[in-house]
């Protein structure tokens, strides 16, 4: 038995105590939260070997940045991963409390187990592995853990945009994404960016008795679904001009591996989202859909009366969450700007419509062919027992483009979460054999880069 | 200085108690006080002088029934009002607390001041002067004031459906309405019906990441606008098959007095409704499209991450807050079935759509030719110096229908609101010269009618 698997209860003890802190960035009432999981990892990079830890005050929650650098001559990785975790809502939906973990079967169910607390612990349980072993590395590394994932925070960005030394590195690696299926180790190479923000809708000064004013009152929830209705139609299309103008659309090859995937779409529909048909743009293949293709969706909506019973009311106002996820090669600015237009032109009389954006991340896609990419699947390859894949994924990573953008470095996304885990809805989980391994691979990653 | 006038700060007093019960029918918590209204109604009634003054209970919120037969051969009439409120939301635009009420110059500023506790209780004291300055009254007087107008309870119309014989009366007499403008003594003839209810649309089991699933995941907000769009398009036209089938349009001679009425549309506009622009069908007339077509209209939504920040969330199910005005001589079950049918029709793939129907009220129009409003059009003219105008009110008062279809009678609404009296919205008022006036204007109603 190797130290990875002796040391396996007390690796879910600390991820356990790592999930029971509620780090949700989005909510400022959690800022102690947040605070105290920075310092949870700092104290873990400390205590795995890491000559150096401690957290980078900026703008925003804090960074924390580790090193080990003992390995002159050898290529270096810069680990990234988030400490921060969404909202639990609806957490009435939860068979146990998100953040008091609970095993069932082979998973942990806790907000944030899979995405990405499970994930950036992996990472430094495998470095710590190596340490405690050999009493080095055989690559030199450094981590960057973040806690503004969840709510676009720029203070990443704004620290890796200005270049600083100690994030001189060759290649990045994330452990932020999933694996295709499982057993199946995937890379994935490409990400959807996003433009998320909130459109406020103001129609009379005041609410209106809607049979006194029926019929000649303008409606701001009815005038934000005439909206959602112009920006897209029921065939998924996006009604935005300009819109798809930069979408690449994948190569031969990558289609036809994408249709080699092990991919059953009814399974994928009733199974795994509990749903009684997919949506979407005809003649697109579902893969493609949620990878290549950008959307438009409305994630949350509030407006006039909703409690108990009814109320006669036309409301003054409403508001929507509405996000569009970009695909390589579209712009942000562009996209924003083309956004924000087609809302102006969609906008109907009476009432005023106001986008205000509240986080921005570019699309990213990387090219394979490269030696960082090519020893993660062998690593992965050999935990795993299968040849790896190479996905791309819905989601979007916007510090990917960051690295490769203002660093110059190509990132490994190494995922290890199941499509199953229910990121950012009810009940996330993180498949523990996953995590097992994933620690394992890592560590192999980091002896094929070094070897 | 006649009774009346002796007596109006007492009046007042009294109207500010009865104000003080948050009586809010939509709201279960809120039984206590609707008992407490129902009760305080009483004690005024039997204060007044009537004979019996007692709470019927049934099914929902008590009825206030009293009664004044003492006029043998004179006509009865049967004064209709109600006790309960709307709730206050928005609470916190509110200038003063929605029931604490405020005098600020003329108007009284409280839920429920001119929608109905104010008519309400114009109703009550126009009786007690008469009876305490002649100690009868000119005609037989029946009262029945009902908790659940605001929230569609059945208690009255179960009760009023099974004619009792309590209930005899030549004429029902609803202060429920409001003038057309200051000092404009009006009647109205007319009320639009309604169907309220809500919309309930699901997708999947469980909140989706946008990231993961987006493109090819049913969207349950995405879909109600879609069928909210569906169901009425941006000039106004309800897309509902046969829904204008029955809609009669007014007469020639109906439609030259609406277009004598003093409306200024630009102040209805801006001054009174704080927009920018009038929606609604184009061609049509403001009074008409308000008065004469039937609406639908979103009183409210909720669905998905609405909190504080960013949630890249799916939802797996949204609500709303639907309902449709109907105008003579649309039929509810016929008008409910084909919005039904065409919500049905209109939901988009992958969601499923569920409208349940909270509670509806006929539209009801009556002649203005018979003596019990020829009677109320002339108090009115002697109490405001200015001949009646009659009008129709685009507002709901079920029971009117209800008093014509089970009883034979027909109903006079004599109105003493004003349009910019805040009806079901922040700021409810009542004007006082009207709340005064309008005592004696019942008051000299009755000696009419038994003269």
């Amino acid at each position: 038995m190797n130290y990875y698997q002796q040391h396996q209860s007390r690796f879910l003890e600390g991820l356990t105590a790592f999930l029971r802190i509620p780090s949700i960035s989005t909510l400022s009432e959690h800022k102690p939260d947040i605070r105290r999981a920075a310092e949870f990892v700092r104290q873990e990079l400390l205590a795995a070997g890491l000559t150096t830890a401690e957290l980078i005050e900026g703008q925003g929650n804090p960074l924390v940045y580790a090193e080990w650098l003992g390995a002159p001559g050898k290529p270096t990785i810069l680990f990234y991963g988030h400490y921060d975790v969404q909202p639990p809502d609806p957490v009435d939906e939860w068979m146990s409390p998100p953040f008091e973990p609970q095993i069932r079967g082979n998973d942990i169910f806790a907000r944030g187990s899979s995405d990405d607390k499970g994930q950036t612990y992996i990472q430094i349980k495998a470095v710590e592995g190596l340490l405690k072993t050999t009493g080095k590395l055989p690559v030199n590394v450094r981590f960057l853990i973040e806690g503004e994932e969840e709510c676009g925070g720029e203070h990443i960005e704004a620290y890796v945009k200005s270049k600083p030394p100690r994030l001189k590195a060759d290649a990045a690696v994330v452990c932020d994404t999933e694996m295709f299926a499982p057993d199946l180790p995937t890379i994935c190479v490409g990400l959807r960016g996003i433009v998320y923000g909130e459109l406020f809708v103001e129609g009379a000064s005041h609410d209106l008795h809607s049979g006194m004013y029926g019929g000649a009152a303008p409606n701001p929830i009815q005038a934000i679904a005439e909206i959602l209705c112009a920006l897209k139609d029921r065939d998924g299309h996006i009604h935005i001009p300009g819109f798809y103008d930069r979408v690449a659309a994948p190569s031969p090859k990558e289609r036809e591996a994408w249709a080699r995937l092990p991919f059953r779409e009814k399974e994928f529909t009733e199974q795994e989202m509990g749903a009684d048909a997919l949506v979407g743009e005809p003649g697109v293949p579902v893969l493609e859909r949620l990878w290549a293709r950008p959307t438009l969706e409305v994630h949350g909506i509030r407006g006039g009366f909703t409690a108990e019973g009814a109320k006669t009311v036309i409301p003054a106002r409403a508001v929507a969450k509405i996000s569009t996820r970009l695909v390589a090669d579209q712009r942000i600015d562009e996209a924003t700007g083309q956004l924000l237009a087609a809302i102006e032109g969609a906008c109907p009389k009476g009432v005023k419509a106001e986008f205000k954006v509240l986080h921005a991340g570019a699309p990213s896609l990387t090219n394979p062919d490269n030696r960082f990419i090519r020893d993660a699947a062998e690593a992965m390859k050999q935990l795993f027992a299968k040849e790896a894949v190479y996905i791309r994924s819905g989601g979007s990573i916007p510090i990917v483009g960051v690295f490769d953008q203002a660093l110059g470095i190509p990132s490994v996304l190494m995922g290890f979460g199941l499509p199953d885990d229910n990121l950012h809805a009810p009940n996330e989980k993180f498949h523990l054999p996953n995590f097992f391994r994933g620690i394992e691979a890592v560590a192999r990653y980091l002896e094929i880069l070094g070897g």
